[in-house]
């Protein structure tokens, strides 16, 4: 397990909510300073294809499903729209939240415009719905396209929500996605580091960025100059898609302790199994991220690497 | 009948609209959870194309003729601009309204420009309505053109909306149409299940979406990716316009017990006929959503095949 | 003279307002639902081409030109800019007032960019100066040009301005257009009856249109599909611009009595006369208009034939 | 010297402004009605091309040289910057200011992009400015370009800043100026006269256009037809770049004498010279503007003929 | 030493806040008027390639680098952004802050898009900040990016912050880059001094420019035209990137000196050293801007020229 962190609360943070921030960053990182993200915003992002299609368990179709795991297993916690909340919390109470705040679909290719992806909900409204339904709710997310000729737009709306966010003791992940017509290759590890740094000057908690490659080749300590980059910022993975599980587990294993990333953000590589296995997979993911656990251990939470 | 559901009340509406809430939605279904929506907001959609024309019975020039036949029938809901309820409402205290909120014509074709359908009223202005006036106004309304360049709008003009609405006690449906230069077959079954998706990221109620076909054929059971998709969110299908009525009403029979919608958003196929015989045609239409009529027995309704 | 009509007030009228508002439909239509309005908003619209030049007779050239008519004249309203009111309207304290909110030049054609009317001046602002200086201001109008890219905000701002202007006791006229490149003819009369029918559903008073052609030849009797399309909400004629004096009685008389028109709205006819001579011709178009003069009466009335 | 106006109060001031407006406009006509306004707004619409470079004065390297002619000199009202005003004026307090709240650089042409000059300041600011320090702030200032395809921003700023100026107690100028790529001919009289109707329209005290001309030879009677258009609003004339000190008096009384304007707005032929000069030049424009002196007066001003 | 100016206070500073506006004018120019800016804000601006890579010293890919700097090293003011100061202020709490309010990265090039650089966050945040937690935060700053087709809106937020800032007693500084399309030569000497000229209209403190040059040469005298430009308003100059040390702080001696600048605004060329050598760099360039120190002195300060 990694060593419980002094919490550092940002300055942003008014008296009055530094004691919730601190039990938000507390919760959301099981006290380890570690992030397991269990990443549901795709519906919007990725419309059915996520969920229903040749590989995909049956179980997927029905978006409850992902409720379903975020209540079992061991997670940090689940971020999805606002929306879906509202109409499944009730029944899953004990789950940990974070509302990502923007989508957009993946009709529009970047060819023919680049991304803008604009906030739905307000931070007042994720405050508003935590706050009388004394739901879990510990922090907001936020999608910034670096290099989309809508940029600016997205860099205010995240700057706002990071501020407003603080201002009411919420945790902030920010996605830094490069993307755009002036986009030559949005894994390019210096352009990736770019992008952490981004975060950091937006006064983010945490940034999620996709894993960096030289060429087609991923390596873990490519990561390296974004973690540094970032600063306090701390830098989480996205989980990719086609990773079979146990080169999944080794490429988190390595992103942290090679990488000297604090944890990871896994969506379809979850949610794409049945409620056991990914109940499973989710709670090896955690086993590597908030215990760290070896890879073979964790191998052994997938039942003999059989998630 | 359908089985009477327990209504599951979204956390975005507050304790105090709670009760509100239950009780539009137990009227907007009769009870059963199902939905007969009564659409009446062609007028700027098509302009006086659906209104007077050939095949258009001439009571249908006016539009009073909607308020009568929404009067006069057996509905969950009539759905229409909100100036259209101010002008006539008075006179049809009887009706259950929906203010649908945003609206196009038709003019500006895709290949010209993506649509974009803006906010015409506020639901501060709806609520205002429904307050000031006593009115059975049980839900707002509004159509996301996924795909289009201006998808980011009116996904927050939804987002907003369907929260507002909520804050209100107020019944939402969404109309999720893939539109737009990006986007090949509108009516492509894994798209329409993601326009479902949406509205449920969106926390809507209602998700109205137009059938899917694959390649030329309509087949009810194409429909079920979407309601699986849509969770929570209840499905209902557009009429279309050019069924003939028996074709209709199996076709919305099949919608129902093999697509798993629950009910059907009908507009042209009703207001085009004579008064009576869309009063008629809007109880068959009834009969099969809320009672789970036979298509012979809604047959009947409409005297032997004749609306 | 035609019947006093029922005054049926929307329901976006609060009870406080009803009054004035009925007072205000009531004065603006002398009690006949008729409506002669005298439109003065050209000198944004069409800069000096309408005041200045061949044909036109020099006292057109002074603004208060418009407003001595306006008082001299039997009207129903005079429509113009809340900044003209604002400067002459202290020494014109008779005059009915419209405040006309938005208003664009001529300069950018259709070809060159889509029509945009944006508002000028917030209702706010009007019954403001209504309140302050007890000024006979009755209603507002607004352009809306369908068919524009531009559409989406014109729809928005008219529908906010009719409703905020019912709230505020205020009639309202909406000029309706299709323009814009989608447009292919501004004077199908199927087209006319569409935008007629876009005024009702954004809960107007009154529609202003332009008189339908067939081909090239214009027939009363093609408004009739228009006038039906508007419902409750009352269709008003443009004069248009070349028609000469007896012609333009012929057509009025025509549009209110075989059309179904509920009355005109007339600028560059009457206020290219001397002060004279446009009163006259405002008092014979008030003859049809309001006391269903004969074609004959009102020539006689701008002395036989020559106003 | 003129023969005093009444004052015409427009109704859009409240009645406990009437009095400030009513000073405020004796003072920036000096009782007269008429209007010399020294403009000093170039350092942006023109960045340093007026301050710096051959036949420039070196003086007018430093900005502050335009507070030392408009403390010394006889004018009108001097109209610049709110940013400059805050900056210099406590060392220039006897100066009598009007704000120009909008303004744009000269970079970007017309045949790459329409012009769009966007208010900077809101008149809430100036009229804070003005009353916590004291300062002899008279009135504000706003370019609007007719024919630019971002006219109906413009437009509405305009009418907005007229009516919340008007709601202070301040007086209004208008740049009127046609420009764009649909503008061929920004000079030609007829389009000049409907900018100058324009104004009217937006309530505007005064209305600043550019001096007609007739193919290229300029004629003072040809701003009659503007003058006539403007109606109670007066028009100024810009005094352009290049005219020689007599000629350019000589202009300036056609102007007035011919023309019909009320006044002048001139910048670079003031403060392009030394300060003794300007003055002089400032205060010969003045007899021609406030005391109706003859060009042979205001040449004696300037010393024989040297300013 | 410069000898100590008397202190200008702005106008729209008011007069609760006057005394504050001289002791953050005092701190950040160490009472000598001149400024020692130490710009931070590349991390959005040029993503990490100002902090990674040949050349660079490894410590500066971290961003606590520049806090490290900042405290140690003689500095006026540290400018960057508001999330980096909520992330480290609170261990840095001797800095000197000025928050920079606006961003954009380098992905879109002036090619593709005109550079628009929005507001992140807004003043009102910044004296919120401030005022809780006590930091030492005297100002703010905003680039506005002149002859971009964007220009209105940063013309817009910039006099607005200036307006905003003052009201709060902050300095402010505006990073005035001619750009876009339309600009051929940003180094141009009379492009230049007119961007100067355009922070004195809005109001501004400071200005900060890039040095002109005249062809490829640079030459400290070119500034002058922008010095006399800029009038009240202090010009600052950027510090470049290719410098070697000594002739760099020539350069600034002779920016000064000849020049006529009053300090500078440098980043790269202090921050890609190591920390001991960053704050000799530093303190050399501060003993020239502040003390009035020779070029040999400030060398000495880097231990013979090496820094």
């Amino acid at each position: 397990m990694p060593p419980a962190p002094d919490i550092r609360i940002p300055l942003d943070v008014p008296s009055e909510e530094q004691e919730r921030y601190r039990e938000n960053y507390s919760a959301i990182t099981h006290g380890t300073g570690r992030l397991m993200l269990f990443a549901g915003d795709q519906k919007i992002e990725h419309l059915n294809d996520d969920f229903f299609g040749e590989g995909i368990h049956p179980e997927d179709a029905d978006p409850e499903h992902l409720f379903r795991i975020a209540s079992r297993a061991r997670i940090g916690v689940f971020a999805t729209q606002l929306g879906m909340i509202a109409r499944y919390g009730g029944d899953y109470r004990d789950v940990p939240y974070l509302v990502k705040l923007n989508s957009k679909t993946n009709l529009v290719g970047t060819s023919q415009r680049d991304p803008l992806s604009s906030e739905l909900h307000l931070v007042r409204q994720v405050v508003d719905l935590r706050d009388r339904t004394g739901l879990s709710i510990l922090g907001v997310g936020y999608t910034v396209y670096l290099g989309s000729e809508y940029e600016a737009m997205m860099l205010y709306q995240a700057a706002q929500i990071v501020n407003n966010a603080h201002q009411n003791g919420l945790i902030t992940v920010l996605w830094m996605y490069p993307r755009g017509k002036a986009v030559k290759d949005e894994r390019d590890p210096h352009l990736v580091a770019g992008a952490a740094g981004v975060a950091a000057t937006l006064g983010s908690d945490f940034a999620k960025v996709n894993p960096p490659k030289a060429g087609k080749s991923v390596d873990a300590a490519l990561l390296r100059e974004a973690v540094a980059a970032a600063g306090r910022t701390g830098v989480v993975c996205a989980g990719g898609s086609h990773a079979d599980m146990q080169e999944f587990l080794q490429q988190l294993h390595d992103q942290i302790h090679i990488g000297g990333t604090v944890g990871n953000a896994t969506g379809r590589n979850i949610h794409q199994r049945s409620l056991d296995e990914a109940v499973r997979f989710c709670n090896a993911i955690s086993a590597i991220t908030l215990d760290d656990a070896s890879v073979e251990e964790a191998n052994r939470i997938c039942t003999g690497g059989r998630c």
